[in-house]
């Protein structure tokens, strides 16, 4: 697997990857019949770091030179595995404090994209100068995640009742998640 | 006092009060030195319901008819004592819940101003059918936001180690609150 920022290459695999997460509606507040272009607006944000996970097919080592096989066309069919964003949770004095998103697609789950995704993140914010990183917004019913933020030194700082309206479970509750990037 | 949705005409006026409460940098986790376009922009993103509150002048009831010394240049010469806005905090399954934000003239505070909009939001909150209202960034040193929203029935449900840089007094934590609108 490789992480790398994203670029307007990209915008068709992520878009498909977008589109099949939100539109089950059980881990974003967003709206599930969003369009591509305000998705896309939505993850390129000026500010916002994008990357991506793709899968290097064995043998497809574009950085070793003197390989003129590996085509354009061949890089660019790489399988896309996940996305995900890097940005300030908030402007001015709160600016110092990172929030992320990420998406993993359907067929890529339970491979550890995911925990790569957020490993690369964590390191992405440091280099950048964050102090912190916050979540604003776990949905209760989004256990794998929990788990995972817990994994990786993330608390639960607050819990908001009622806050998101699952498709199939009703009113459930939303946690604020955060982490110190100092150490 | 008179708190009514804003129009066009009140952007000069609520670009003022914007400008002045931005510029301490100790209230708003927003660049200080934001532009008029892009605050008018936030102020006024689509979706967001924003309002007004103006002094009445003595005398000056403009729904009485037959008033017509009463000219257009005067009601725009109320004086503009706040600004607040409503709006989901999130979208799709997070769309009940309001955030909002509020805005006081330097020259009007301690006038009950913010209390009224805060009583006015809640209710138009309701009466726009959000079933709770959420606040994501209150800085725990603006304590007399913090007695107004505790008096208010918000309750800090979280709190955020070092989330602001505050102009003076170095990071300081901030407070999520959230109250229900269910009674």
């Amino acid at each position: 697997m490789n992480i790398r920022p994203a670029t307007e290459a990209d915008r068709d695999a992520i878009w498909n990857i977008f589109h099949e997460v939100v539109a089950t509606g059980d881990t974003y507040a967003l709206d599930p019949n969003i369009s591509r272009e305000d998705a896309l607006a939505y993850w390129f944000t000026p500010g916002t770091y994008t990357y991506v996970a793709e899968e290097v097919p064995v043998g497809d080592r574009v950085a070793v030179p003197r390989k003129p096989t590996v085509s354009p066309t061949v890089v660019t069919a790489r399988q896309m595995l996940g996305t995900y964003i890097l940005r300030p949770n908030q402007s001015g004095g709160g600016s110092h404090v990172a929030n992320a998103g990420f998406m993993v697609s359907a067929s890529a789950r339970g491979q550890g994209i995911g925990r790569a995704m957020a490993e690369h993140c964590l390191s992405e914010a440091r280099r950048l100068g964050f102090r912190a990183m916050q979540f604003n917004y776990v949905i209760s019913t989004n256990t794998a995640a929990i788990h995972l933020w817990e994994d990786l030194g993330f608390e639960i700082i607050g819990t908001l009742p009622s806050a998101f309206r699952h498709p199939d479970k009703g009113y459930v509750d939303v946690h604020v998640m955060y982490r110190s990037l100092l150490d």
